[in-house]
């Protein structure tokens, strides 16, 4: 059957059968394996991967910024499931969100949506009935919402067993947005943000694209004067080399160099930036980059 | 083909080639990988998931305490392998549990059962013949029988291999189990122990259920009276509020609320009720409810 | 069809649609999650494992280390991909090994092939060509091979969406090595290296197999002594008991055993080796063992 969202053929968008999950449950106790065994009750044949359950507890900013660090390489179809909850019992709504890109999140709407809605597009946004949709006798449970709401409608969605229009009611296409920095030129200088850092290397990722950077007119090989700030302090002042590749300068040298993301980042060769110079990432933080 | 133990149908309990994994080995070698390369070389149609690994090591208590507050979340028929065996190479006897719920836990019979026995209840017990039930070549390993008992007997089990019946001969039906306090109600007091914290947020969970609890006759709003013990040493007096949702108090206060095992548990709205009063989980805790 | 390399009948090697993945990106951001992503847009019918992504950061010796613990246990056809590669962008090699066991490494030569092809025999190498093996629309960004290069050809091979041929051209079969200490016996005493520590447990383990070790003429319930050595300084000198196991011992005993690898180890019963005596490893680290 093929329906329609908006005029638009949305057979485009049929899900996959591949369910992500990614939490601040960490993996020490039973509750990301609750939230499988529960999908798996829905479906055996989907297929369930990890995003991440490292996501530092409560920090909604950072599982928005790894969802759309990662959603983008899954296929068309996929479905995300991110629970990262300090509110769960308050108000704020359950919802499905699919993007212009193909792809489901299934979160509470607490600025996890943030960045995908930004940078996928909002295709369209649902409010979860949590009457229709909630596993079976988990009336009595207040608090694992992980479970009995968000992983159990995920996989009847991912599996098909429930089409998105039987989510729940239709939303107007805005999300609850974290405010944050954004990159931008002006007299000789580019500005940023830090959203993250790549933890396992200690780098710095800034959120200055190649368009912004480009406006500097620097050149690979160039040395990029960086102060970075806390609030208002200064926290980091000095230079990188502006490269391709870690390999282009010698070990203990600071580069500057275009993740994987795309974004500005700076680190050391062979070393963490963020641990030297104790730099590190948050809506505080922000970058100024100029032309040495 | 139907087959029958004791008189009970148990084509009930058909195995689903969903295998999960649980073990104190850690994701840092590759023990883990290695019982799932030998599982996808018995089946590769099994479904591999994990519990999780990182049970602190030798800690049976915990491996029990992460089976039954999962397994119920799995599909009938899923079969469970757990390997926490600080007694391997001893007399401590290689086994596979059968539940009335119908779960199947392939593991060393050493107190891990101790719960899902209790609560899931015993349908059939079977000691694994390491004979027949033992991958080829592994004589000359003394110490792996993680993966060369247990993992290869399960996914054996899980893809339907071999029989429940072929994992051995039938045991009485009693597994070994660690003693633990249980929740009661006397003189207008709750005791029960703290089994495990809730890691990643630093929840306390006491083991008493509601039934004991609303011995107290205390309803949402009201404050509780607490005491935590170590053996006998008094290691916590003070209140909380007894809430549906963390949401319904400050950020920073006390709450006492119904985990999703539906145990009486202490939290702080937003930090860790375990560090701010060194209050941590074991035989040898023990908690006093009262109506404040 | 049939194809032929060297004479031989590749059909025996032909790949099982199981890819396995190794890494030390850890598990705290989106690195791996796009990795699996890219692979599932490949072909959703592979089925996605880690080996580890826990590697220390840059670690080549401990990634080669892994790869030769776990491959064994997978069937004929796997597909390793292992990205440690401190020399990204540099002029190091993108290849896929076959070794004679019919295993697949997809990873930079840098040293990580070191260990499996002494091991497990080469078969073939082969350069990634990566004009014809990268994903498209990725050459914008020159910092993850990982995802563009390693895991998208990775998943073409393990899928058969491209013959092991179309990696890119055969190279003369011989690898980047890492030079270590290998095992030996003189004078009535053995020498070797300590490759890896078992982490979770504390501990070492040396690259002695039983075939050197026997030379030393020890039976189980010996008494062994073993130096222990950091470049030429002495950092344990001291006795283990020989053992088939830990239970043959009391709690908190030195003990030397042959682990799941069948190579001589040191431990303690229910304790950590490595953290009572500060014990490591790595090349600069040597073990010699004689009879008492």
């Amino acid at each position: 059957m093929i329906w329609c969202l908006s005029g638009i053929n949305t057979s485009l968008y049929s899900q996959n059968n591949i369910l992500v999950f990614q939490s601040d449950f960490g993996l020490k106790d039973g509750a990301v394996s609750a939230m499988k065994g529960v999908a798996m009750g829905v479906s055996p044949d989907l297929k369930l991967y990890d995003l991440t359950h490292e996501i530092p507890a409560y920090n909604i900013w950072e599982a928005a910024y790894r969802l759309v660090q990662t959603a983008p390489y899954w296929p068309v179809g996929t479905v995300f499931v991110s629970v990262v909850d300090p509110g769960v019992g308050t108000d704020r709504k359950s919802v499905v969100l699919l993007t212009k890109s193909g792809h489901y999140f299934v979160t509470p709407d607490n600025g996890t949506l943030t960045l995908v809605a930004e940078q996928l597009g909002i295709q369209e946004l649902r409010e979860i009935d949590e009457a229709s949709n909630r596993r079976k006798n988990s009336s009595e449970s207040y608090t694992f919402h992980g479970r009995d709401v968000y992983a159990f409608t995920a996989a009847r969605l991912a599996s098909k067993a429930i089409a998105f229009e039987k989510v729940g009611s239709k939303l107007p296409g805005k999300i609850v947005p974290i405010p944050y920095q954004k990159p931008s030129f002006s007299n000789g200088k580019v500005k940023g943000g830090i959203p993250v850092l790549d933890i396992q290397y200690g780098n710095v990722w800034s959120n200055v694209d190649k368009g912004v950077f480009n406006k500097l007119g620097a050149r690979v090989g160039d040395d990029i004067r960086v102060l970075v700030f806390k609030n208002q302090e200064k926290m980091f002042e000095g230079t990188v080399k502006y490269v391709n590749t870690f390999g282009d300068v010698k070990e203990g040298e600071n580069v500057g160099y275009f993740n994987s993301l795309l974004n500005f980042s700076l680190g050391i060769n062979m070393g963490s930036f963020s641990e030297k110079y104790q730099v590190f990432s948050g809506g505080e933080w922000s970058i100024e980059l100029s032309k040495n």
